[in-house]
Formats: structure tokens, sequence, C-alpha cells
């Protein structure tokens, strides 16, 4: 594929539906396709970079929930020239940690960094690379803030608008690159 | 820190040791630290990207286990403008997968990754932050090696040469930038 056919419009095309994934009922969008394609996987990266520059968005450093936050979280703090904060599931961290818990459909998860991860006042964006009812995210945003962070805006390559995640995040600039 | 002090030297001092994690006399090399700092993820990020470069190791794709492989692995296929493949724990990966089972030091543990992740004849780099007994990576190369292609290389930022990792590699080029 040529560079000039490198468009949003063609990443979109490389995130493909799954149906019944994790569970019945659910169709999930597998961004694998576009992963694997140097071009698309760039583009995507520098433009949620374009993202932040343009809406000149403090950033003093990144985080993202694993796993799949890792890796637009890792590029982007690549692109910026800022450090990475993993936010992870319970006892994946080795450090002493800070953890918040929050609800599921069923039942409740938790999310934890390590207590030295941030500084008060920093500026952190929050990475992922989708926005689905935004449960995650809220949870982050929350373990960021209890220690005196500023969340300065959540990012997304994709946003499943039908879900209604940005309501949970009303307290945040939310971007995304791309919405289903 | 000024820039001019960050080398690969200052980037080994802030890879903290958490004794007994993730089992008592475990001593874990935590990258927490560098990861937060800006430039020194972005010095190791580009170490590996001229080591690659220097040593014209073929690279059309790169390739990283969950999770801190994909912090890594992600960055540098970003930097090197290649795309990247996740291999997986069992279960996460949505679409049809291969997998491989390799040996912990009780029982068994499995690797998955896409059907259609790489292609036969494609060169692909692994990458990972820690080479220990080298079990999941020489799982990630078979899971590689068996739809053909070709891996070129094993690139990782840390490497415990006590524990001799590198012997179950022995097929492919390996490279790590700090040892301890």
């Amino acid at each position: 594929m040529a560079t000039q056919n490198i468009t949003l419009q063609s990443c979109a095309r490389l995130i493909r539906d799954i149906p019944d994934f994790p569970k019945k009922g659910i169709t999930f969008k597998d961004i694998s396709p576009l992963l694997q394609s140097g071009p698309h996987f760039r583009l995507v990266v520098d433009e949620l970079a374009n993202t932040i520059e343009e809406k000149s968005i403090p950033v003093d450093i990144l985080a993202g929930p694993e796993a799949r936050g890792f890796i637009f979280g890792a590029a982007l703090a690549y692109r910026l020239g800022v450090g990475f904060v993993p936010i992870r599931k319970p006892g994946k961290l080795p450090y002493r940690t800070r953890e918040v818990e929050y609800d599921l459909e069923y039942g409740t998860d938790k999310v934890e960094m390590h207590v030295d991860a941030v500084t008060e006042g920093q500026n952190v964006l929050i990475v992922d690379d989708l926005l689905a009812t935004g449960g995650t995210t809220a949870a982050c945003a929350k373990l960021l803030s209890n220690v005196g962070a500023r969340v300065s805006a959540c990012v997304f390559l994709v946003e499943l608008d039908f879900l209604e995640g940005r309501a949970r995040l009303i307290d945040y600039p939310t971007h995304s690159l791309l919405h289903f």
C-alpha cells in the first residue's frame, strides 16, 4: 500500500469485528490488523500526538492500563518524549501500590499503580486503545487524582459512541481518533 | 537531570531490586522508575533501534510478549516504522490463534498469537524487557517459526547473565542493553 493511502479511514478498515468475544452478545473491536501495519500504527500514534499538541494539552507523563493501553501509551510516550506509567491489575506490580476498586456489570475489579509512579501536580495523560463504558478509565483517573496528580486528558484510538463511556469522564477532556 | 547525563549507566541506576517478588527468594528487577523518566525511556528505545540498525538486522515486524514486552515492543516498532504483534497468554486474543506450550519450574504455560499475525518469510524481531531463563522468548520464537516466519533477532533491555537464558536462544542473534 502506498504511503499516500494511509489515512484514518484506512486505519478504521483495519479494525475487525469479532462476534461474541469475550462473551456472547459482545462484538469485540480487534485492532491487531492495524497494529501489524507499520505505516498505520505510526499514523495513529502521530495523530494522537497531533491532537495533544494542537489542543495544547499539558502532559508531563502518560499512564495506560494493561495490556493494550501499554501499546499505545508506550509508543505515544516515546513520540512525546515523556515517561510512561503502567496501570495494572492486582498483584502484577512489584513495588508498593495504591488501588481503586470499580464496578463491573457483575462484581468489581481493581486497578493498581505504584505509590511513587506520579508526583503531586503532575499533568498525566491517560491513554487506552478503546473507550467502551469508561469504567476502567474512570478508575485510572481516580487512582491518579487520589495521589494529587492532574488528569489533563484521556485519549483513545477507538470510541464506541453508543456505550456513552464519555459521560463517565466529563471531568476530563476526552478525545478519540475513530468512532463506531 | 540534564540531558547530557542520560546514559545507559543512569538508566541502569533507575532499575530497582524488589526482594521476594513474585515469590520468596526471587529478586525482581523493577524497570518502572526508568519508564517514568521520559529521557531515559527514549534513550533505551533509541539504543535498541541503534543496535538493530548497526548490526543490519532485517526487521519486517516486531513481536513482544505481554505485558512489559508490549511497552518496549510498541515504542520500538513506532521508532522503526514497523508493525507490532502482541503475543499473549491463553484466552486473551479475540481471533483464531496458534499456541506453544512451554515448561516452567513447576508445570507449564502457553503463549498465543493470532493465526494471521505474521506471514511466511517475514523477518520478525522479538522484544522484551528482560531476559531471565529465556523460556518465554524461546516459546515466542517457536510460535513464530511454526508459521514460517524468520526470527531475525531477540532484543532485551535487561539480561540476567547468571540465569544463562541466552543458551536457550542460540539459534538467534541476541542483544541486551544492560547486564546484571
